[in-house]
């Protein structure tokens, strides 16, 4: 078996065996294999694509080229593809917590134009992200979860091939998207696992169709590999809230969690907390759904997040939130808005501080955006549509402006587009 | 303007722009973009193509990458795709020069299973395939011929695209085989080219539908480039002539010129040959002809040969073949020979040590076949099909049995398949 004749099946528009598949993702990771040739193979996957044999067989050679996490537990985990102002992690891993479901979740930052979790629990003043094996386990066994950076050696060949692919331009490929995502959920242990798949202005899948496949996809490798998974199709043609911003993203999920808060957010953080309960007492969607809702109503939701927080040394009474500038950017015309840039919206926040353009940037806690208008709202002219926070003297309400688009008439605008069993 | 944005054109299949095609092809010859960038560049070309424009683009840019030759007269070139077999440029460049047209040639050394006018000519004692220009351009002027080995940095960034397609299965696209043939013929200063693409079981190109694209492809860049080009489509199905290995195809091109030889050796040489005096003169194909069978006939293309042979130090007469072992193949069965598994045959060659299977193998200038029998010949059991000479002991008369094939009805076989003009 050669490289060479792998990247020539591939090319040809032939399936890929899992021996063949093994040995490319193993003799890569291993260094035995050029960059050269894996970008050249990567490029006939984007265009000649791959069954849903392969990508499962790809998947399962990405998660065990490196460290492999066993729990002794049955674990909920959720994932999702990366939006603008997504908190639900915030929220619904509390939620299912306080429902008897063990949450051990891994988590990243953020980069571009998406925030992660990671980032904005460490805008909590004394969050530790990182915990030793034994105490991430003794707090899942006490309290019910954990939420942790990733530190072990999970799926170095995905890291090594997605790195490739970033200036090959050979990202966009779900077979290979897919199989990224997956090999990493697989290595970090998860047994059920609700995806949460962006599509929209916002999200790397701008149209439903792609977004669809991707999602069927996740789903098949998650069965293929005994893992219990579900996906919902989510919009994110606009920011997902109304806060856009580490610090204002941990007060408007504690918001949510206090009963209030905005009700796209509320509503999809039910939504996804409902099929985690479900998927993993492996009941009813109704059954969950009642569960949940109480939990949120009695509050137990809300002590879950604190005492998650106090658990890894978190203290949210210091948050501090007074950024040195506010820069308000008013509506020039009447009409409804409908259309949104969440992309170029997420852009501006990383620029006023809230996330990384490259790798190597840091991240100002209380830069960000709250949003006053949304989709759908209708506006007048001098209507104050958004306020930008930063501690940088940037003024960015143009471009802010240039994101929107107003007109007469309202357009359709779901939350949730699909559920993918 | 960036590799990434360049690949992602062309993954997306649109038409690549005369810059974008420079910036490459300039960038990945100063090292400047990564193997790993123009590997998947390749493959989305291989995979989504190239039309006519960005081929011809591509062909200049690689052209202009290093040295460009400028001669002071028109001169005639022929190319071939490459066979087993092919001495025709023995034959075709003296009766050329002996109508005075100027050949001022470059070639190359075989590998694989395909022979090199250099190494054949090398078999010949005293011959030098090196000159200084002085002496090139002299010799030129003195007996309008002289044929050496590339020394000047010719078209570096084809060299470097060829390496990398080498060892990433991005060969068999035919925009990227026209550009690096004719990339090469641009830069060493070709005016007037006939391309001999060659068909079948030996050729690169196994059927008529690709080598004729390929051969509409480079005509098209000739023009596109101000050459005159015109394309001969012939018969790879069998080796051309009876003799393959270097001192026997010496032997043998010199048996033609002195009036003798094989027919469809003669056939496709002289058809060459009237194609290149044609274009050269700007005559009829029908006058041209008239003037290649009278040069052949009146023995001064023979002259010519051994004027250019001597005056490249060559002596014929020192020439010596007693290869130590001799292999006779004599047919199992009877019927009309319908297939020679024509690459098969030029790696037997190869073996027995005619040519090189890797760049630093050693040619055994007496190691060869000669042919008894070819294409629609009837053969009778035990009669002698071909010889096979070595200096090793090493039996491949089974080797050879195996890419034969008897049956009992003969089969169309034309020689010159179509002209491309």
């Amino acid at each position: 078996m050669t490289m060479y004749d792998i990247i020539e099946k591939k090319k040809n528009n032939l399936k890929l065996t899992k021996e063949e598949i093994s040995f490319f993702v193993s003799g890569y990771v291993n260094n035995e294999i050029p960059d050269y040739q894996v970008s050249s193979l990567l490029m006939a996957i984007v265009l000649n694509g791959m069954n849903d044999e392969e990508t499962t067989n790809l998947t399962i050679a990405m998660a065990n080229s490196g460290d492999k996490i066993k729990f002794n537990f049955n674990a909920a985990d959720k994932h999702s593809t990366g939006g603008v102002g997504d908190k639900t992690t915030l929220i619904v891993a509390p939620i299912v917590a306080s429902l008897d479901c063990k949450v051990a979740k891994m988590s990243g930052r953020g980069l571009g134009f998406t925030g992660g979790t990671i980032d904005k629990l460490e805008s909590i003043p004394g969050f530790k992200v990182q915990l030793t094996d034994d105490d991430f386990i003794n707090q899942i066994n006490n309290i019910n979860i954990a939420l942790i950076s990733q530190t072990k050696n999970i799926a170095p060949a995905d890291k090594k091939i997605y790195a490739l692919r970033d200036v090959t331009a050979t990202v966009d490929s779900i077979p290979l998207i897919a199989s990224s995502i997956m090999s990493k959920k697989i290595a970090s242990g998860a047994s059920n696992l609700v995806l949460d798949v962006k599509v929209g202005t916002g999200a790397f899948m701008k149209n439903i169709e792609d977004a669809k496949k991707l999602a069927i996809t996740m789903v098949n490798i998650g069965k293929n590999a005994n893992i219990n998974t579900l996906a919902v199709l989510s919009n994110m043609n606009q920011p997902l809230g109304n806060n856009i911003g580490n610090v204002l993203e941990v007060k408007e999920a504690i918001e949510v969690l206090e009963g209030n808060g905005p009700i796209d957010l509320k509503e999809l953080s039910i939504e996804l907390a409902t099929y985690m309960v479900s998927l993993y007492k492996n009941i009813d969607y109704n059954l969950a759904k009642q569960e949940v809702l109480k939990t949120l109503e009695s509050k137990q939701a809300l002590n879950k997040f604190h005492q998650f927080i106090n658990a890894q040394g978190g203290n949210i009474e210091k948050i501090s939130f007074n950024p040195k500038y506010e820069y308000k950017v008013y509506s020039k015309k009447q009409g409804y808005i409908t259309k949104m840039n969440t992309e170029e919206i997420g852009k501006i926040a990383s620029l006023l501080g809230a996330g990384r353009m490259t790798k190597d940037d840091i991240i100002d806690y209380e830069a960000g955006i709250i949003l006053n208008k949304k989709i759908n709202y209708y506006v007048k002219e001098n209507d104050l549509l958004a306020t930008l926070y930063t501690n940088k003297e940037i003024d960015l309400t143009n471009d802010y402006l240039k994101a929107i688009e107003i007109t007469e008439q309202p357009i359709e605008n779901e939350l949730i587009i699909e559920v993918i069993k």
